[in-house]
């Protein structure tokens, strides 16, 4: 990863690294290079203020942030950087990311963090949309994307026309 | 407005634009050209998929889509393009919001929504977000970001120092 | 099937199959021809509207459409067909089933869809409902769907008769 | 109304009718002879199982039922006619019709009901399912539901054109 | 079972029964005669009634009602009865029981139904509660009601004696 | 207020008096002797625990408590009592009654509060359900209920027969 | 104000303070020195931050902290403080507070914020809690909580006692 | 532990001990002289009011109370001392926590009960909360907290700087 990295993975705990993955995945399939680090809000709260500060500064084009239960994370990079902040929500135990979906997406006024749905799908959209940012100004990452997005309605296609297994 | 418009505002209904003027306000306040459109999911939907399709190649840069209820706009705009798509979930008059909230959401691994709060809040942001994604490649604009967070910050830092009324 | 088709029962993915399977089911008992399709809002929106715009011509009765999640799938059919949708809240994973109903029932005055319980048994009642509007107009089907009825009673009547397992 | 009732709408109590109003106002606009009566599942259990039983005979080709908190009525119906029910949440004072919903479309497997949107939007869209329902086998009444979506459509594009009111 | 039957167990379904057994096993253990019987409001619903209508003179003194999801039982049996209705709501699959607890809670003003916790511990406490009404009138019954809250509180009043397993 | 009184209605706090005060009125109508008292689990804890443990003695045959929010009051008076206790959920201003719903109604195996509807219809519905225990042994108030029943039955029969204000 | 502050009241904005007064009103009510100010986690996260850490060096015992929506306040002053940190969730516009509970209680283990009711019950507890905590080592202050409690119960002894107004 | 006790740990019943021993630990883990038992407030209320009416004069400088479903423990506990009083929700079967979060948090103007997350990381919150009370008079204490906090902070860092497991 000698390119310059444009996008921040970042998570609580490596416990919301199975969910997190996914956004990983994404981005490795798009080829933008990325980090992916435990900042925990929390216990780590001056790293976090750190990372969110000297993000901008290192050539970050967004920050992803997933976290769960009171899930603090997002909002609060949100609130030290002006970089866009894409927030997923992990699943909780107890109340299965409800608690976590709130915390990250009812932001006042003012320090805006984008949600993306609860678990695994809501990482991998936040990647994705993403690509989607960079693409606005890198037309080839633009027709990657699009090209993605085609073969994602092929399969789909595929599947529509081959008999659904009535077993 | 004779320059290139950067940001498409839609909304379902009329009775949305009480919210989703906020996010034109911030966007006027930056000096980012933008369109407000009525477009409905359910009662225009062709208009909605070429609004959607044509969205990129009018020069747009994002979209943001309001809509309340079973709220398909954001969602299905995504479908139809590659650009980032901003949701945003306008407050429902028997379930507040609740409902908006989670049909935009939960968008399924594939199509992304960035989904932010619930009603003016949520539309001021979505539209501070927006700037923020213009902000990557525009250092003017990313100043003028900046700047708008430090008064932002002086202003509830003059309320720090102010006593509050106790009447 | 050399018959008429009837009937279009369709969905989002694959995944959705096991529950959607109970609505093919209940229109094999009743020798209703039915079709049974994938097809996804979000990643195959023009087959969705092809498939919406064209049912009536194709002489479908009515169209039953589950989805997850942000379930966008029947409202979206609903908004680009007169013929009458009937909706399935296909269980998810985080929320259960919360977000897809919400999804699927709080629909905008002027675009109806017709919905059902979460999962299989919606499924299920989506068909009988289905046979129901068929019935109105076909006295041997309303006769069948009768028996159905007055045998499920049965059933259970002869369940309230035998004693409970007292173990 | 000298001709054939075709719909009935149905309540429990005088207080659902500012809600139930518009399935009748839609009915009316469509022409299509219904009958509006209050029916308590709880209070009259036995007006409610003969209005149900009865209907078929009488020549009904769909009932609609707005009940609201424990609301029983469209689910009772259901079981006692195999015509197609369909229910209406009403608005609910302290739970806002999440009560209402929950109670009317949890059916169990075996006995549908097709279930609307909370309140009046609900009320609205029940009769124009039913409307959809009768125009499967009347031409007429098809041409008409398509010219009113027409209209519907044709109003929102009006204001799609018209600039939005930046008050 | 030679003796007056005093309560009646009633339940939507043989899948209800390893629910409403906790409440036959109470009132077995407090010797008070009972019949346990599957009965559905959607699937036999004349039978419902006629079990409702006949309790009071059959010298029932009270009826205990399970269902799940939309559930219906116990208030059309209290619509149809004046004896005390005792709700239990079962767990239902995806929403937890959390639909059949609003199903059988909030009926409207008029017909009451007593209402006990989701599962087992409320067809249990229901019965507890039966016990209560008839110890009324029932000296000896009183006593061992009181008898068993003793000997409850006794065991918990041995576990705060005992230290508690810190392995 | 001579007689004997036989129903007791406690409440946590004046303020619930709008509510309860429903139930007051039916126990009225029904010549049912009752006392309504301010008790509140928080605030007077040995007056609840004096009030609950002497409640038979003084020939209580029930005890109807509302409470809202952190709802403790029907169930401590349970623990102290067996009597049968009938609690009623108070509206309450953050949660409309859900907090006090939840915190009444799943209560643990072994000390049963019967439940009711939150609000005012809970009140009147609980003070109802009272009446029907004490029918059971009180063959005139029996009748009375059944008058009652009836009486509410012909009330909306009476409403079933006028025509809907189509105003 | 010339004593030793103790407790702190900090808040996100100038909007909170009708609802976190109720927690001065009880502190100045018990004579103990506080400081109420308006500090903002998202707006003033590095003002936030230094209050969190020169609060022990100040001489508080503990910090007070009141928010609403994605509630993050308490939370990341808990992060960077180890005295005790009291939560209060303001009421929100559309989610009621729900919103502002979860994200101040949900927590993760080792950073712990103490949570109280939503609105201003909740701030006037925290203040109580408070007090609490202090007299644990002041006996006066220990006396004055007990008077506190024991006219609390008084007034409602009174309440009682005098006959509820039955209008 | 033949030092002064100075945290009590109560809970309902054995099958909270699971949970509310992440409570014990902490404590044993501080140094901080506890006891643990089981009191029920449903099953043993006199022993529960004797329990916190003693606690202060025992030495307790705070008590822990666990509890799920209608959990009425630490609520009547705070009603019956004015020790600080900490609450923790136990995960629920049927409704995960959600009743027992809201039994606990809600608690009405006058008696506060400090509340922690649901399940065991509530409970070692709890017990974290309560190492930060004692701490505010034991200057040992407080430095072992602080380390606590700074070995926790640098065990996520070392997270941090680790490659996260892309496997």
């Amino acid at each position: 990863m000698s390119e310059q990295v444009k996008i921040g993975i970042i998570m609580g705990s490596n416990s919301d690294w199975p969910t997190m993955q996914a956004a990983a995945r994404v981005l490795e399939d798009f080829g933008v290079p990325y980090e992916a680090r435990v900042v925990s809000a929390h216990r780590t709260p001056d790293l976090m203020f750190e990372y969110a500060e000297t993000a901008r500064g290192r050539g970050l084009k967004a920050i992803i942030a997933g976290a769960g239960g009171a899930a603090h994370l997002p909002g609060m990079v949100a609130a030290k950087t002006t970089l866009p902040v894409l927030g997923v929500p992990v699943q909780s135990r107890a109340l299965s990311g409800q608690d976590s979906l709130l915390s990250i997406v009812q932001m006042p006024k003012g320090v805006p963090v984008a949600t993306f749905a609860i678990g695994e799908a809501g990482a991998a959209n936040a990647a994705l949309f993403a690509v989607a940012l960079l693409a606005n100004d890198d037309a080839a990452l633009a027709d990657k994307l699009a090209e993605f997005r085609q073969r994602q309605t092929d399969t789909v296609l595929a599947m529509a026309l081959s008999p659904l297994d009535q077993g």
